[in-house]
């Protein structure tokens, strides 16, 4: 059997549409550039990520979750840096009036001249801040202007007294939130790798000043053991360390996925030393100080921060899992099974009920099993076509159960139960047959 | 013992910040007008209340989840009506600048004159749209205006032939969905009642016409039951027929929570007709007809919608769950014990850890049931004070099983296991202490 990987993203593109996992947004309208609506297995792999990732966050002993609005007060993104900083330099063409970036624009840089018609008489570089501005109440003026948060890790440093005071945590711990962000990109691309709208994971981790180095490599570890529990393969994955730090960073390095265009960033994690807390306690003129009671000092905490791409880490989890199993039969005509080998906690549906026919005697008793299964699983039901089309059907959408209700079931009220990898096939009993399932998802 | 439920907004306003429910978004910066941030409790408790209505959704045999983008092609605003009718009537004082609502100031609607300044210098009525507005891409002109979508429905519309393609599913069947939306509402209040930005968890069912009124009723009963299933009392909901129906619906029906400012809408029932489909069809020129292959027949399908406010939900559940027992001692002194009597699917958490001592002999115990039970669990762990002061943080955060660890436990390897409602206690094995909990919470 030769394996063929994912090497082209358009194999994705192609799949999600197909399967429903991602769909172009308003894709009737002739779609809308960089947004993506994740479609029904979509949503409930998306849903998977986010719980892997919240569990293994806030069911720790020593992180809270919170879950911020988009909308902050517009001072939040002065304290920042965000509304004189987070810019990327635009160059307008004077000719086509076309707009472009000018720091990666190859022919631009090259040649100073515009990508779109050639001409060379350009305006100066200028910043375009890369966050959305709208307005909030009926004034459209200068004070009502709101911004679309571009990461939620300012929600966790303006909530960090209100967390650590009704939580009753002590340093070091975290606040993690997960939840929508926005950012103007000039040249979003790649599928969901990179889009105006998307979904944050992030986690800042208080602690003494003189620790944070020690942390901050705790965590390098912590984040990359995550990735490879949930099954992407250690060859697909590394550290980049950072060339350049920010303005905030002491110290950063990014998890990065082999992606079919090349190594790209999933995760960033920082130390942003006592920058955000020090800058929101000068704007607002609060004292952010922790008190340790312990040691009686105060100090303004280090943060450690781990911030992930939620549809990143969902695309880099279809291009990991995506395999071809290419076979060839006595007559050597080739035999392509697709699958999507994803753990089987991401794995939209966790079981796929197909009866063998359609015939009542059958369908009763199909039904009621997902019924009593969907009190615990995700459950897909399937009664189209050819048992072995329906098989491959799951394969594709990656679901790891297969469950077989033929007319031996009705006598020794047993099931089939085919394993998505290793295609192998064992009768269970229908009364066994959840506990059986969720005792095979515990120990993968 | 006398029982008191809650009849004032401000003491769950209170409860919310001091326990890390809610709190009031960018509050170190004076806060923003109608945005709270949900905290350490209140984000568990929230992600509780979708994946209860997620569930209930979308593990039913005939609804996929999708979870489409806030921003979406201009023109679906304009197909639904919402660029040209979203609107709330605005008036303008000449003289103060203030600018207020037409339709519910009552000084103004009877007096024709400024709640502020009482001028009666006022400007003619103009309409408001409540849609955000933002640009996207480097242009700030008229061909890169989007909106913040109001709602989330419209996904469902324009992704309908995608879902059902997809999923091969059959009418009838329906698209759920839980996500971020926003509304410019000139007067929004009464804590997370009312705010700028919200979650919708709806969901759209899809029928052929003329089965659309026996739907609509199926609905009306199966959200009731949702509600009275999750503890919500019979006594405080109700529907309330619509006295006017909007411009795409057939019929209309709120679900109707009694909050302590009166009876307030909780949940829209609508059947929305073929409208949607057939504005979609028109404004995007894609025939969106469903092919019924069973009766060989093209129609539109019309809509049974549901739309939920997930904060509104958040709230009846927090006003429906609190209350005070109020006993006296045998010298007449007051006590008062604050519950939050949550549904344990909703509680933020549902087991609390309380070592009886600080002493590492129970520690080391407790911090490994802790560890033990959090793979099962959202678990906290409170070793600060007295055991009965830590029992009525525990009530007050709706935590319905306390296990506490004392020095037996070393001999006989149990616990025991105080109940929240009862204040029962139990002595319980810890080997048996995760599936003892388990059993509990479903057979609640």
């Amino acid at each position: 059997m030769k394996i063929k990987h994912c090497d082209d993203l358009n194999t994705l593109v192609s799949l999600s549409k197909r399967r429903g996992f991602v769909f172009q947004s308003s894709e009737i309208y002739g779609g809308l550039a960089s947004c993506w609506d994740y479609g029904p297995l979509g949503s409930l792999m998306k849903l998977n990520v986010k719980r892997a990732w919240w569990n293994a966050m806030t069911r720790r002993k020593d992180i809270v979750g919170i879950d911020a609005a988009i909308l902050m007060h517009p001072m939040v993104w002065k304290a920042s840096g965000h509304v004189d900083g987070f810019s990327d330099p635009l160059v307008d063409c004077k000719s086509c009036k076309t707009r472009f970036r000018a720091d990666n624009t190859d022919s631009y840089i090259n040649e100073k001249k515009c990508p779109n018609c050639g001409s060379k008489d350009l305006s100066e570089e200028r910043n375009f801040n890369l966050m959305f501005k709208t307005h909030m109440g009926p004034l459209e003026d200068t004070g009502s202007v709101v911004y679309l948060r571009p990461e939620t890790a300012q929600g966790h440093f303006v909530n960090f007294q209100n967390c650590q005071q009704s939580s009753r945590y002590k340093i070091p711990f975290g606040i993690a939130a997960i939840g929508k962000s926005f950012r103007n990109e000039i040249t979003p691309g790649n599928f969901i790798f990179r889009t105006r709208e998307f979904e944050q994971m992030e986690m800042q981790y208080f602690v003494k000043p003189g620790t944070d180095a020690e942390y901050f490599n705790q965590w390098k570890e912590i984040r990359m053991n995550f990735y490879t529990k949930y099954g992407i393969k250690k060859e697909n994955i590394k550290f980049k360390d950072h060339d350049k730090l920010a303005h905030y960073a002491k110290a950063a390095v990014d998890v990065e996925y082999k992606f079919p265009m090349g190594y790209s960033e999933l995760e960033g994690i920082h130390n942003r030393s006592d920058f955000d807390l020090s800058q929101h306690s000068k704007f607002s003129g609060k004292n952010l100080e922790y008190f340790d009671e312990a040691n009686k000092e105060k100090y303004i905490p280090y943060v450690i921060e781990t911030a992930v791409g939620c549809d990143r880490l969902f695309l880099a989890f279809l291009c990991d899992a995506y395999r071809e199993e290419i076979t060839a039969d006595a007559e050597g005509k080739e035999d392509v099974r697709v699958v999507l080998g994803l753990h089987p906690e991401i794995a939209p549906y966790k079981v796929a009920i197909l009866p063998l026919s359609k015939k009542e005697e059958l369908s009763s008793i199909a039904e009621k099993l997902r019924d009593d299964l969907a009190m615990d699983f995700d459950v897909t039901y399937d009664e189209a076509q050819s048992i072995g089309k329906r098989y491959r059907r799951q394969d594709e959408a990656g679901t790891p159960f297969c469950v077989t209700v033929d007319f031996d079931t009705i006598n020794d009220q047993a099931v089939t139960v085919r394993h998505r990898d290793t295609m192998v096939q064992e009768r269970i009993a229908m009364s066994q047959l959840s506990s059986y399932i969720a005792g095979k998802l515990k120990s993968f």
